[in-house]
């Protein structure tokens, strides 16, 4: 199956949507080489979802040593984030360096507001559509889709989107077996048509 | 929608899988009157899931205020909690006061090992089928369902039918359209058939 490890970077701020983070992150940890999987932030230390439940932010949201993936997850949080300087700053740097960035949600705001989006098709939650539009003017964005992938940017829809997502990722990079495998793994019915998003016009 | 708060306690250990905790914790925190999450463990401080990322106990497993619902996920880590039996009592009693308990995958193991689910149908991740029969023999195992209901007992599939149980408690809790509108702004297709697992006979 997949046999070298991969490196996954993935951002923390407080007001994270928890599936937005917690189900790609399964899907990576599903291969049969396991993920290694390292949650990133501003600072390090404990970190509140919307819901709740705090996780730990063990590494710095920068341009280091850049990971497979960069996943920017979405939540309540990133209303405020999206105005905070140094934290875009730090994601664009962060972004820049990596060779992959996906994004959950409202994470594609955030990635919005570093510029690295426009003129590329991205797409988002779309009950928070004309918002996050306003953090992007310049970004070609794409109503329809469950998920778009334009260049190292793959960007999904709400939530759960994320999963599926990740799925055609792991499917695009290792193949449609592997996908099928850890969606069989995770007892998950995964939605394979990027251009089909149920929620569309909700 | 749903006005009164929800208490929801979910246990957690080292080697616990991300999606069994957050998937279902997910739908709760979409419940319009948020609902108030705590993650709880032997002891309070850190925790590891399989996949990696660390999580914060702030509370203790222990016959306390009881939650409204008792959440224990499954993972790699139950493999050897089965045999921890300070944290079996713990689990019991807190089991015992709780009005409802609802297991993800392997954490039926844990849950069986209680004896509370003696006589009680119950069922589990498909891939680890055996290993947990063997943890309660006189549990009455399913081996078809996506999740099933016992009285207090809630039990799903592997992983990602967590989610759907969830949704399903949702609905007979609070009506399908709130069943609906949670998994809406989650963006997921839920299964809401209990009887079938696509994953029963792989």
């Amino acid at each position: 199956m997949v046999n070298s490890p991969l490196r996954i970077d993935a951002v923390v701020f407080d007001g994270f949507e928890m599936l937005d983070l917690f189900g790609p992150l399964e899907f990576f940890s599903l291969l049969q080489a396991r993920a290694t999987i390292r949650l990133i932030g501003l600072e390090t230390g404990l970190i509140s979802a919307s819901g709740g439940p705090r996780v730990l932010a063990e590494g710095l949201l920068e341009a280091g040593e850049a990971p497979d993936l960069l996943l920017i997850p979405g939540g309540i949080g990133t209303r405020a984030l999206v105005s905070h300087h140094v934290f875009i700053d730090r994601l664009r740097a962060a972004a820049e360096a990596s060779p992959c960035v996906a994004t959950v949600c409202t994470g594609s705001a955030l990635l919005a507001r570093t510029g690295l989006l426009d003129g590329k098709k991205a797409t988002t939650n779309k009950r928070a559509f004309d918002w996050v539009l306003s953090q992007g003017p310049a970004v070609n964005w794409q109503r329809a889709p469950r998920w778009v992938c334009d260049g190292k940017f793959w960007t999904s829809a709400g939530i759960a989107a994320g999963m599926d997502m990740t799925l055609a990722w792991i499917a695009d990079r290792f193949g449609d077996n592997v996908r099928s495998e850890a969606a069989r793994r995770g007892e998950y019915q995964f939605a394979d048509d990027a251009d089909f998003d149920p929620n569309a016009n909700t």
